[in-house]
C-alpha cells in the first residue's frame, strides 16, 4: 500500500508557493513568454512505501521519500521524463519553491518551458533517493541509517540494509505507480544519476524509451571502487565515528567534511581549482604553512570551509551508503556487465565531459562502443548517440555546464524512431 | 663540521656486502662485460651536520642523512650526477647491498655501467631526504620529527620545523662539499626529487649543468596543494596521532594506511587498476559488499593490504613533513615562479608521463614553454627538451617505466653544449 502526502510543514510557506504557482499557471495560459519570464515553481511531496524490499533481502518499514515535479502529466501519461539525482544532490533539479528563493534546482538551465527539457511539452519528475546525504536539508525526505527504525524507536545506524541502484530506481517506480504512471518517456541522470537511469532501462526495459547518460558510468570498475573508497575512509577514521553510531549533535563532522573536500576536488580540474588558487594569490611562498606545520595554505583553507559549509545539512552514514551504493553498480545487478547492458531496449545518448577526473570519458566511450556492438548483434534500430561537454570544470561540466548541450538534448528527446 | 661514519649496524652483514663489492670491483677491472652481468652493489653511508639552518630559519643539531653511490669519482670531480628522491622512495636508486638481495634500487634500469646514467662514466649519488618517510627502513638514515631532539631527550614531534625542497637540497649540497665536489654534470630526480632537481638549478646556478625533471613539476599549483593534502588528512583524523604525540609502537597505522591507499592510487592510473581488478573477477557483484556495509571489494582490500605491508616501515609525521615540503614547493623558493626559473642557467629535460594523474603532464609542458621563453629572451643557448614516457602505470612510469627513454637520457647527459 503506498500513499501520497503533502509535506506538512513550513504550511504557510507552501500556501504562498501553491498561490504563486497557481497565478503563474494562469498566466501561462495566455502566452508562453510570461511562463519563460516567470520562475518555475514547485514543492517537495512526500511518497510512503509501507514495506520495501531491498535488492539483496532485506524489509525496510515505512519508507519516505520526497519528490517533486515540473510540468503536466498528460491524459494518457505518455509524457514522463524521470530525473535521477547525482551523488550530493536530490530531487530539486529545477526550478524554485518560492519566487524569492536565490537558487534554482540544479538543472534549471535545461528543464522548464521551453528549455532543452521543455516543460510545456513534458512532465518531470524526479525523486530523492533512498539514504540521501543531505538528511538535514528541510527540502528533503529520505530513508536511511539516519532514520529512526520504527521497530526499535533508535535510528538505524549500520542496521540499515546495503542499498543499491536497483533499490533506487525500484522506490522511483513505486511513485510512479502511485500516479498511475507506467511508461517513461526517457531517463536522464548526470553521474551516480545516470547509474540510475541505465539501471532503468536493463531492469525494465518494457519502461524505458530513451536515456540519457551524462558524465555516467555503466558499472563501477576496480578504479572507481576505489576512489570511491576514499570518501568513506575519512568517516571511518573519524573518532566520532563509533561504528555508526552517533547522535546528530555528535556527528563526525571533520571525517564528513574531509570526505566532501575529496568529492569537489575530484568532482573539479585543476583548470578551475588553479583560478581559484590565483585569486587567493597562491603563486608565492605562504608564511603560515612554512612556519607552521598545522597552518593550511590558503587554498586548503578555501576547501574546507566550503566542505564544512556544506556538511552541516548531511549525515556521514548516508555518505557511507551511498559510495557503497555506487561501488556495487553493475548495469542490470548480473554476473557480467554484457548480460546487463543487453536487456537494454532503449534509445541511449551518452554526454561525458572530455575532462573528467571522477568517471574519466573512457566510461561512456567503451560503453558507447559496447551498446552499438549488442545492438547490432542483434539488429536493434535504436540510436546510440554520443556528445562531449567541455570546459574547466571537470566532472561537474555534467551540472554547470550541460547547457552546452541543450540542442543536442532536445533533439534527442524529440525524435521519433 | 661534518663527519661521515659508516653505519655501525648490521656489521657483518655490511662487511660480507664490502667483500663483494671489491670482488666486483677487481674483476672490473678487465672487462665491462662481467660488470654487466654481476650486480651493481652499493652501500649505505652516513653523513651527519652538526648545526643545520633550515630554510625558515630553524636550528636542527646532529642532522644524520643516508646517502649511496654507484661509480667512480673521477680526479677533477667533475662527473658527479646526483639522483633526487620521490616521496616514498629513499637514496637506493640502483644496485644491490648484497648479491643475494632480491630487489634492487628504484632506478636500477637506467642507472649502472654501460645504463643510460653509465656507471662506467659518471660518479652517481643519492641521499636520503630529511623527513624521510621510511624511518623504519633499516637502509635508511633521515633527521625528522620520529628523531630523538638530542636537547630534550624526547622526539621532535610536531616541534619539528617545517623544512622545504631547499633544505634537501642543502643537506644534499652538505654530503657532496664533504667529498670535496663543488660542481654536479646533473641532477636527476622523478616527481618530488624533481622539484629538488630544478631546486638545485635555481638556487645555486653555478653548481648544476644539467637537469632531467621526471614526471615532475616547478611549483605546487593549487590543485596540486589540495591534492596533496588528502595525504595528510587520514593522519590527522587517525584519533591515534595525538597532535603528533606518539610512540613508535602507538603510531596512527589506520591513517597513514588510508594515506598509502590513496598515494598508491593517484600515483596509478584506471588502465593498470583495473587490470588487477580483472584478476580479482571485479566485473560481478560481490556478495559481501554488498550484504555488510564494513565489508569491502576485493579491489579495496587488495589496495588496503599493500599500503598496509608498506606503512610498517613509515612514519605518520613524517609523511606530513614531506607532504608539507612538497605542497610549499616553488622554484627558487621566492615571489614568483618566473623568478625563480630566471635563475636557472642549466640544460633542461622534461619526461612527464601522457596519463600521469598525481603531476599532470600540464606542469612539465606549461615548465618547458615557460624556460624556452625565458632562455630566448636571455639570448641563452640551453637546450630544453621535452619527451613523453606511456605505459599503463601513469605517475610511476616515471619509475618503473623510465627505461623507455634510456636513450634519451643517455643522449642528453652525453651533449657537450
Amino acid at each position: 500500500m503506498k500513499q501520497i502526502e503533502y509535506m506538512n510543514f513550513r504550511v504557510m510557506w507552501l500556501l504562498r508557493c501553491s498561490i504563486a504557482f497557481v497565478i503563474c499557471l494562469l498566466l501561462s495560459s495566455f502566452t508562453n513568454l510570461v511562463y519563460a519570464e516567470s520562475p518555475l515553481l514547485t514543492q517537495k511531496q512526500r511518497h510512503v512505501i509501507d514495506t520495501f524490499t531491498t535488492y539483496n533481502g532485506a524489509t525496510l518499514k515505512q519508507v519516505q521519500v520526497g519528490w517533486e515535479s515540473y510540468g503536466q502529466l498528460n491524459a494518457d501519461k505518455s509524457n514522463v521524463i524521470l530525473i535521477t539525482h547525482y551523488f550530493t544532490g536530490n530531487s530539486h533539479a529545477a526550478g524554485k519553491y518560492h519566487p524569492d528563493n536565490t537558487n534554482t534546482g540544479y538543472w534549471d538551465s535545461i528543464i522548464g518551458p521551453g528549455k532543452a527539457i521543455d516543460t510545456n511539452q513534458y512532465f518531470v519528475i524526479s525523486v530523492d533517493s533512498l539514504a540521501n546525504l543531505s538528511v538535514y536539508d528541510p527540502n528533503v525526505i529520505t530513508t536511511g541509517p539516519a532514520t529512526i527504525n520504527p521497530d526499535t524507536g533508535m535510528a538505524y545506524g549500520l542496521t540499515f540494509p546495503v542499498v543499491t541502484m536497483r533499490d533506487f530506481v525500484n522506490v522511483q517506480k513505486s511513485v510512479l505507480e502511485s500516479l498511475g504512471i507506467q511508461q517513461l518517456h526517457a531517463v536522464v541522470g548526470a553521474s551516480m544519476g545516470s547509474m540510475q537511469a541505465i539501471e532503468w532501462a536493463s531492469a525494465y526495459p518494457k519502461w524505458v524509451n530513451n536515456i540519457i547518460s551524462i558524465i555516467g558510468s555503466v558499472h563501477s570498475d576496480a578504479w572507481t571502487t576505489t576512489a570511491l573508497e576514499q570518501w568513506a575512509i575519512p568517516i571511518k577514521l573519524d573518532p566520532l565515528w563509533q561504528q555508526g553510531n552517533y547522535t546528530k549533535d555528535s556527528r563526525p563532522m571533520a571525517g564528513l567534511t574531509a570526505s566532501l573536500m575529496f568529492i569537489t576536488q575530484i568532482a573539479l580540474h585543476p583548470e578551475y581549482i588553479n583560478q581559484v588558487g590565483a585569486e587567493l594569490s597562491h603563486f608565492a611562498l605562504e608564511d603560515k604553512p612554512l612556519n607552521n606545520i598545522l597552518s593550511d595554505h590558503a587554498i586548503t583553507a578555501w576547501l574546507h570551509d566550503r566542505a564544512a559549509s556544506r556538511a552541516a545539512m548531511m549525515d556521514p552514514n548516508h555518505l557511507l551508503y551511498l559510495v557503497r551504493a555506487c561501488q556495487l553498480f553493475l548495469t542490470g545487478h548480473g554476473q557480467s556487465l554484457t548480460e546487463g547492458l543487453m536487456n537494454i531496449d532503449a534509445n541511449v545518448l551518452f554526454i561525458p565531459a572530455n575532462n573528467d577526473l571522477l568517471l574519466m570519458p573512457y566510461h561512456a566511450r567503451d560503453a558507447y562502443t559496447q551498446l552499438r556492438k549488442l545492438n547490432a548483434e542483434k539488429s536493434s534500430s535504436h540510436r546510440i548517440q554520443y556528445a562531449t561537454l567541455n570546459g574547466p570544470l571537470g566532472h561537474l561540466n555534467g551540472i554547470l555546464g550541460i547547457n552546452q548541450h541543450a540542442q543536442t538534448i532536445s533533439q534527442f528527446l524529440a525524435r521519433k524512431d
